[in-house]
Order: structure tokens, then sequence, then C-alpha cells
């Protein structure tokens, strides 16, 4: 028993609320506390009846003194924030895992440019691992602090990484289309998330100008060793969970859809929370809802050469607090299933 | 460490996928089986693709005698089935847990002018415990076989026992107006469920003929002695999971809003799954969903003098298959909580 | 051809949206202008894009000189706006519709407890009408004030009116269990309209507290000479448009369900927009969608003597902006179902 | 007036009930009948409830004789009847749309590969007319039999086309993502589209394997000039109506976003139902709901040099019923915009 006393800073928001949902029945988490930088005090099933009888503490305010005995502490917050609150905990203790922006992109005047907001310190985004926990599990056992990914890199990376690595698809044309449910705009109201205009309604936002599209680039020739200029764009779609993204790329002469499957079986036959899946009727948002499963399926077009890969995640779980918490275990030393080995709801 | 050995027959339902669900996460069970009179053979995860790598084994088909190696049998299947499939599996060895409604009402007659079917063998009938966990605890810990509680009286007969019991208000002139999400209809595709025609469309159904009518005034003479003659209603709301009841009942005289509330405290203070909500504004089917939890809310209105009680579940966990395991758990002497101490999704 | 001007102050809340939808496709109106106490000068497509092409004009300054010069004026804004933004325009010209709560209540001390706001004016207050078309035809082709009704009320009132009057049901314990879309809840978005977590949630809100309690039963004092105190209580369901509500009452003596349903097909033979549905199956808030149907359905109970009576409408349209313009019709001797004529969209 | 007479064949689907819906409300339509092989006798508005007191008259049996009175007949069944319905109707006397796949490719072996069933006669295929309103104008008026275009290309069509046209973008590499809501799967309920199966879930279908496929690739070379291979995905969104295609493409050396907009707004200067969106947070599904509108957008990348092109229906209107009276319209000498002048609902 690790007995692990784990702090979360942005507990008000989706990310937090799923964080605490799994850390609730992780077998190795002891204790955990929730801070804010607003509403200390508050009891937090007031605000959050689901928790009634579950978690039943008052919110603590931040304070670099309390953290500091937390094994690990996790900030789910909104991008801009842990720029600045994140830096005083490095060091102090705790293992810290970033589930904002903030600490993804290496390039500051990337994140400038993208976010349109004042980056991190540099020495800190240096120190800082991006946790794709599939690619690079051996870089987060070691690091202190982990720049958790987006909720779309992680649904087309772990999708695509393999075939560019392996030099099946051309990465000079990539066109990834991606599908979001509307708990991925956050828990903060808008006209753009009010049900009755939310509801029964498809939309596209962000065209060509979606922050994770440096992020995507910037992993694929991390771990894929290829420079590449992704089109890349998201749609809003009528549900709370999920994420699909679908990325058309031509595949090299002579490749094979039987190679491309191979290709992801092989790659991720030691990854229990990444599954090929060989029918599409088989792939679907729901089935990967609740859970930390990324599930995956190619098909090759051999009318145009082109093949289409689907990536599909819970993006509050494998696309947030799921993978944090995987990469929480990788560090800890426990099996990266732990507290995770939840059965998909499906319905 | 109990080690045990579960089987389900009817696993291709929604009951039987959420026993499936809660089963391969409760720390006491070994193996599962799955079971059909159908589709034996066939690979269970190929049908249902959320579960691919958790259950990949193929469905069985069923057969006594390996049937009763099995420490418990849950039968899930529409009602009708197990009037005669279950008898023969009564005293070869498993505790049965049947979540149709073929064992719940004690009159064989009152079944067969509800549910237009020819009913169960009387000897089974009157072996079987009815299994509203929280109010028969000490008969179920016996019991051979289960008479899992329909998902509508469960979440009536929770929030308004302990107010009939402890005679606070009149059960004479029970207005009961229940809504539930569409899985209640099951997994058989008809015009009704279909999505085009389900999707925003709010209905009434069954108006004064739901088979749950003699269930729940069987179970209200059952565990609070009094005879009643209740108004009950059924609605199909657009959304998967979760049930809903509003209960209207005059108040006796004098009776207060705090001892109704008090009332409901005091007769679920050591149970974990029914928790007592004060607000209203925190009482929503999203608060419970996934979970094995039953939220209950009374409100006196002192203008008319009639209380509003409101009862909210997850009409396939605490309204079936988490109730289910409930019952296991008693049976089995372990915590009520084993297996099912997850926490609601929220969203 | 009447060539009717017509004036909407509040244009940008869902009530107004629904007033443009039908006012531009109604042949006798030719003039519409939109009126605004906060974005004049915007152009209103610019904010509601459906409008693109249809109403592309800019919001105009609320100015009773401008507006003396309609034929109709609709007010439709939040309650307590319209208490003093109306009276100066009482007289000037243009009959006035008012789609808010401020003149519905006759009794100003009733409106101050249950809307906590300052009641308007009594002078107007009693000159105001009533607009429950089916119910007050005659009043209405003479008022210069319309107080359009509430949407539950619309749905009860038609449905239970009859039977009340008719003395078939006792009206001293009617039991309302009312349920509504979420555009209910307006155009302003706030947490409980989230999508993320009004999806897939069905809550009850203002128990025993609803605005719309005194209003019915002022109602049904006026139409149906009786005095009541009735229960009523209101539910959110997760899809956008739509209200059913079910109410439950004892019968008298000996009426049978033939009386009740003859009742009600008598009562409406003359209103086009009145259904009486014979058959439950075929009632539900999609039959209505986008219509200014109310459809209305009765059942007896034999084993309880009480009956059920369902009403269904689309609460914008015969609860709100359909309503309004079915009064404007009266107003303007045109048929009632000018521009209203719509079939509903089902799916 | 006109004073039209008019058959639907195929009404008890979504496209019938849409015609059924427009129709009633066509000012120069006097009559209407529906036609089917199954179930001739039925009232239809028992079966179809939202149409009570508008459409309660029988279904009739299919009878050219019959049918040869009437000025115009709509064919609305699944793909594979028309192709022997049809034929004995041509020549007989009234106009004939149909709206199933049936006549949409000039090529019979390509119909025989992409729908697996056996093609029309070759002499009735050649006959027909493409019925893409905006870009057949001329044939269309001409025609006897019209091929209705499928909903998909509608979408795609009318937003790429110009671009093609105009020698804008390079149709060599061209990827169409679309997404549909469920209404397009039709009436019949399946696994796939059960409630509870299709709610939550966003998937993709058909990969590489879509019908509409061909009739794209025929559509572009017909009215673009351009022989093409596209890449065409389909994906089932959990809401009822509407298409939202995002189409990827290469622009030529130099060309503006500028050039990209005005080339779609010129093009679609005189045709009321393309509606050119600037501002693409004004594009969404429920921007065209229930209406006959295609709202399009095209948005540059200069980073990439690629174009984003997105194309908005609602699917059962101007992707089926809609667009088939808008040719009605033109064929009959009416406005286009005859019967469809209605405000999308928005909300």
């Amino acid at each position: 028993m690790k007995e692990l006393k784990v702090g979360i800073i942005g507990a008000t928001g989706y990310g937090g609320l799923e964080l605490i949902r799994f850390l609730h029945n992780h077998p190795e988490v002891e204790h955990i506390e929730l801070f804010t930088s607003s509403s200390a005090g508050e009891t937090f099933s007031t605000r959050f009846g689901h928790l009634v009888s579950i978690h039943d503490k008052p919110l603590n305010e931040i304070n670099v003194d309390t953290l500091s005995t937390f094994d690990v502490v996790f900030t789910s917050t909104p991008s801009g924030v842990t720029s600045e609150l994140l830096p005083p905990l490095v060091g102090v203790g705790p293992k810290l895992i970033d589930l904002s922006g903030d600490y993804r992109l290496q390039d500051p005047s990337s994140y400038e440019k993208w976010y349109k907001k004042k980056p991190a310190p540099l020495e800190i985004i240096q120190q800082s691992v991006y946790g794709l926990t599939e690619w690079n599990e051996k870089n987060i056992k070691e690091a202190s602090v982990i720049a958790n990914p987006g909720c779309y890199p992680t649904a087309v990376l772990l999708s695509i990484l393999p075939l560019i690595k392996n030099e099946l698809i051309d990465p000079n044309y990539l066109v990834i289309d991606a599908k979001s449910g509307i708990s991925g705009a956050g828990i903060k109201p808008s006209q753009t998330t009010h049900f009755s205009e939310a509801n029964e309604n498809l939309s596209i936002y962000k065209i060509n100008q979606h922050q994770h599209i440096p992020e995507i680039e910037q992993a694929i020739e991390m771990f894929a060793g290829a420079k590449t200029n992704i089109t890349f764009n998201t749609h809003l779609v009528p549900m709370t969970r999920g994420i699909l993204s679908t990325t058309y790329a031509p595949v090299h002469a002579g490749v094979t859809n039987k190679q491309l499957t191979e290709c992801l079986i092989e790659t991720y036959r030691d990854h229990p929370f990444v599954r090929v899946i060989s029918e599409a009727s088989a792939v679907g948002t729901n089935r990967v809802k609740g859970s930390n499963f990324c599930d995956i399926h190619v098909k090759l077009d051999e009318r145009t050469n082109r093949a289409t890969i689907v990536g599909v995640i819970d993006n509050l779980v494998k696309g947030a607090a799921g993978q944090a918490i995987q990469n929480m275990n990788v560090q800890m030393n426990l099996p990266q299933t732990s507290g995770l080995h939840v059965v998909p709801l499906f319905i």
C-alpha cells in the first residue's frame, strides 16, 4: 500500500471532478484534498451534489507549505493560470501534473501565438515532460512536472503516431477532422454551450486556429521524427463526453490495409488502454465512455490510396483526468491501470 | 478473498451488461461466465465492442450441471422467461438472483393479471425474497432465491416507505408520477425507442396499467403495514439512464417539514446507498448516474398540507444490476458496498 | 389584406424569436420591427444567424412615438420589465400583447408574493384580458392589453377546464405534475442550463413555489367557477421544446371514461388548435413540436376512481408566441389559424 | 392559383412525412394523396399522431390509372424500389420526382457496384435529370423524371462546386468529412439507431463505401468539369436532423480568402436558399433546422494553403423533401420559394 496523499488545484472544473471520481476509488490513494484560489471554505458536495457522502470536506486555500506535504498535486485550471501558479510548487515536494496547456509547448513564442497569453517561465517548461503515457513512459517516470496532453492531441496522436513512425503514411498531407462532445468546453456556461442552442446543433469552431495544432505537430516530430504542417479542425457535437478524430493521409506506395492494422496492433501490444478495433462498426465514443481507453481503427481506401485513421476517447478521461492518473501511476511505480480499471459505460 | 464464481443468464440485455460492468471490478469475484439460450459460442465483445479486452470469452449454453458449480447466478431476462428457466436451478447450488419481474408478486393471479403471462411455480415464488436491500436485509441473507425489485418500485419505495411506516403521510391518496430514461425499455429496438422519434419527445405510457403498481402496493403493505390503492403513471424521458419519481401525499395533521426530513435521515442513517438530500436543487438523475445511490428529498407544502417526495436512481444500477450485486454482497457476508463503491458520473 | 405593422419588444429572447418565425410567414403582416432597451443598432441576423436573409434589419430603440404607429406590439421580456415598460404604451395606438407574467394576476399582492417583484399599476392590470384564446375569445376581441398565458398554465388549463366546468372531476384534490423542455428557462445561460449538466439530467425545481400556481387557480375560478388549492410541481427535461402536464383528480361518482373524453371533444369541437387524442400512445411532445396545437388526453382509472389528464404543447408556440399571434388574429378579426397553420415537425 | 394535385408514394418514411409537412402549407397545392404498396386503407394520422386533423385520410393503393390524373408524383422509398415502381408511371401524365437514389447515377454498372442492387432501366435513367436545383434549373424545368439529389451530395456540392468550377481549389485532393443526424438512417428501427445506443455516441460508418461517392464525383464532372477521386467519409451524430460537411482542399497558388468567399457570394447571388455565411461562429445545423436553406462558409488556412469549406443543411429538407418541392416549383413555373418560405427553427 502506497497510501498516497494527493491534492487537486482547480477541482471545480470538469477535469477536476473526474480526478476526484477516479482517485476516490484508487486503491493506493489514502488522502485527497481540494484547493481553490476563489472559494476556500465552501463544502464541496454542497456545490456538487453527486459527491454528497463522498467528498463532504471543504475546499482549502492554496498554500505552498501545505501542498509541499503532498505526494502528487494535479493542477486542472483554465490555460494561463498554472503558468504563474505552478512555479512556486516546483521542487518543494510533490510531483506536479498539469492538465492545462501551459507546459505543453516547448517554444514559449508558439504558446504566445496560439494561446494569446503570457507563457510560463522557460526553465519550468524545459523541465516538464509531455505526458502521452504510451509514448513517453521512461521520461514520465523521472519527471517532476508533467504536461498532461490535450484531449484532441491524445486521440489524434495515439492513432497516427505508429503509422508515421513506421513510414506507412505520408505525413505531408495530414488532414485531421476532429469532433468533440460539449464537456470539452468546460464548466463555465456560455451561449454556445447553453442547452437549447447546443442541443441538436453540430458546428465547427476555431477553424485553423486551435491551440492543439502546434501541440500535435510538436509531438509528431518528437515521437515519430517527422516535421509536419497539419490541417486540423474541430467540431462541437451535441453530446456531453467523447472525442472522435478522423485523420486522412496518403499511404506510401505498396502499403496494404493489413500492414496498417498490424502496425497499430504491434505498437500497442503491451499497452492496456489502447485497443485496436478491427471492425469500424464497433468504433464509437460510447464504447469508451467513462473509461481510460483509446480505441483506434485504420482503413485503407484502395481506390484513392488514402488511409482513414480513427481515434476515439472519453475526452475527460483518457483526454484529461484518466491519463493524468495513468501518469501518476507511472511516476509512483504502480501498475498503469491502478484505479483506472473501469469498464466503459456503453449506454 | 472470497473468489466467487458468478454466472449471468441474459447478459445480452442492459441489465446484464451492467452486471458485467460492476462484477469485473468486484474485488471478491474471481470468475464471470455468461450464459445464453440463443447465441452460445459467439464472442461477447464482438457484439459489445466496449468489452473488447475485458470480456472476450464466448457465451455459454445454459446447462444446469455447469451452473450448479457457481456461487451465484443472476438471471436478467425479459419477464416471462425465468418463470420456466429458474426452477430447475433452485437448490442445485448457486444463490439465484432474478432481475426479471417473475418472482416479485407473491400472488400468481396478480402476476397473470398485470403481466398477462403464465406465473412461475407457486412453491418457488413462496421461497423467493423481495430484494429491497435496505428494508429486507435479514431475509435476503438467508434466501436462496432473490426477486430483485423493479426499477420504479426501488425509487418510489425507498423514498416513501419511511414516511408511511412512521405515519407521517396518509397512504390513502398516494399519487406517484414517475419518469424514466429510455434504457428502461430494454435493448430491443422499436419505433418508440428509435432515436429520431424518442429524442426531443416526452411521453406517457401504460396509464394505470404498469405492472409495477401491484409490486409497489405489496411492498408498502409488507414493509409499512398499510393497504393502499395507488395512482401510478410512467413517462418516457429523452435520456438514456435515470428514474425520478415524484410522489404526492397528504400529511397527517400537525406534521412538519422537519419531521418528514428527519424521519428519512433517521431511517437511512446506516445505509450507505440512500442519501437524503436537503436542497431540491441538488436532486437530479445525473447526481446518481452510473452509481448505486438512491437520492431522496421531501418537501411539505404548507399551503395545501401535502408533501412532495422525490426519489432518484440510475435505473440500471440501483434499479437493477447494482441492487442485485448489493443483494449478493448481503448473501455472501460482504460489505454491501463491495464492488459498488463508484462515484456518480455527474456529467 | 390587412397589411399589419407589428412591433416586438424583447426580440432577443426565445419567445421573441418564435414571434419572428411565425410573423415572417403571416399573410396579413406587412411590416415587422424589433425593439430593444439595450442593443439598438445591432443587426439582428448577426446575432441570430438563422435569420440571415430573413431579418437583416437593425434593432430599434424603444420609443413611444414610433410604437404608436404600429397596429400591434408584442412585449416578450423577462417578468418585472413590462410592469414599467408597458403603461406608457397603453392607449397610444397599438394593441398590446404581453408575453411576460406581469399582467396575468389580477391581485397585485399575489404578484408580489409569487414573483417577488413590484407589481404593474393596478389600472392597467384591470384593463388587461387573460389571453387563453379558447376560453376568452370574446373579451380578447375587445381588449387593448392582453396578458398572454404562461406556458404551463396553457397546457394545464386547456386539458382540465372542461372537466371541472362540467363537474366531472373533483377540483378539491388536483395534483398537477408538469414537465418542461429547457427552452422554458429562457435564453440566458446558467449552470442549470449548461449543456453538460442539463443533458441526461431530469430534475425537479421550484417545489410548491412556481409563480404559475396562482395563475392556474385564478383561471380555474374565472372559467370553471371553482375555488381550488392545487398541488403543482415542475420538472426540467433534457430536451429543448415541449411541455407535458399530467393532472390527477378524483372523478365524481358514476362518471365514465367515455363521458370524460366526450366532454373534451364537445368543448373543443370548433377550436382548431386543441386536439383530443384518443390513444395515449399518440400523445407526446414531438407530436406538437413547432406548432400551435395543444393535444389533450384523459383516462379514468376504474381501480382508484381517479382520472389522469394529459396536456401537451410546444412551450414556445402554444405556450408563448403562437398563442400570442392567435390572440392578435382574434383582435384583428382574422381567422385564428392565420399564419399559424404549420404542421408539427414530429422529428 | 395552380391548384395542383400531388401524390406521394412512400409517405411512411421521414422523406415522405416532410413532403406532407411542406405540401400542406404550399399555396398552390390543392390536393394531396398518399400511396403505399403495403398498408392501403390505414388512416394515416392513426399511425402518425402529429397529423391528426391535418391528414386524416386513408393511404391509397398504388394504381397507375389513378396516379395518371396527378400533376406531380413524388416517390420517397428506400433505394431499389423505384427502379421497378417508377417506369410504368413515366409518360402517363404526372411529373415524377424520385427521392431515392435509383435514378441518380447515369452509369448502371456504377449503381450496381455501390448500391449492390439491380439498376433501373437505362432508358429511364437517361431521361432523368439530376435535381440539384441551383445548378440544373434549365434541365429541371423540362424534365419529366427528376432524380432528387442525396442529402450528403447536396451539402457537399453546393459548397464546393463554385470553387472547383472557378479553378480556385485543386480538385485532385478533396477530403470530405461529412456528419449527419440520425434521421438520415430512416424510419426503420435498428440497433444502431436505438436511442440508448445512438444517444451520446458519435461513430463513423461505411468508410470509403458510401453510395454518395459516385454521385458527388459525377456531379463535380457534370457541373464543374473536373474528374475527381474524392475521399468521403460519413459520421453519425447524436441529433435528429442536420448535415454538416467539411471539405478540405489545396488552393491554387495565389488564391486569397477573399476570392474564395466572393466566388461563393457571386455564384449564389440570385439563389434564395443558399446563404454564404461570413462568420464561422454563425454556422451550425440548428441555423437551418426545419428549413430549405443551405449555409456555406469557406476559410483559407494561409499556414498550409488549404481551404476548409463547410456546407450545412437540414438533411430532410434541402437534403430531401424541400429540394424536391423546390424542383416541383421549377417544373410548375412557380417561384422556387413557394411553400418553402419557412424560417429555421434555431432551437
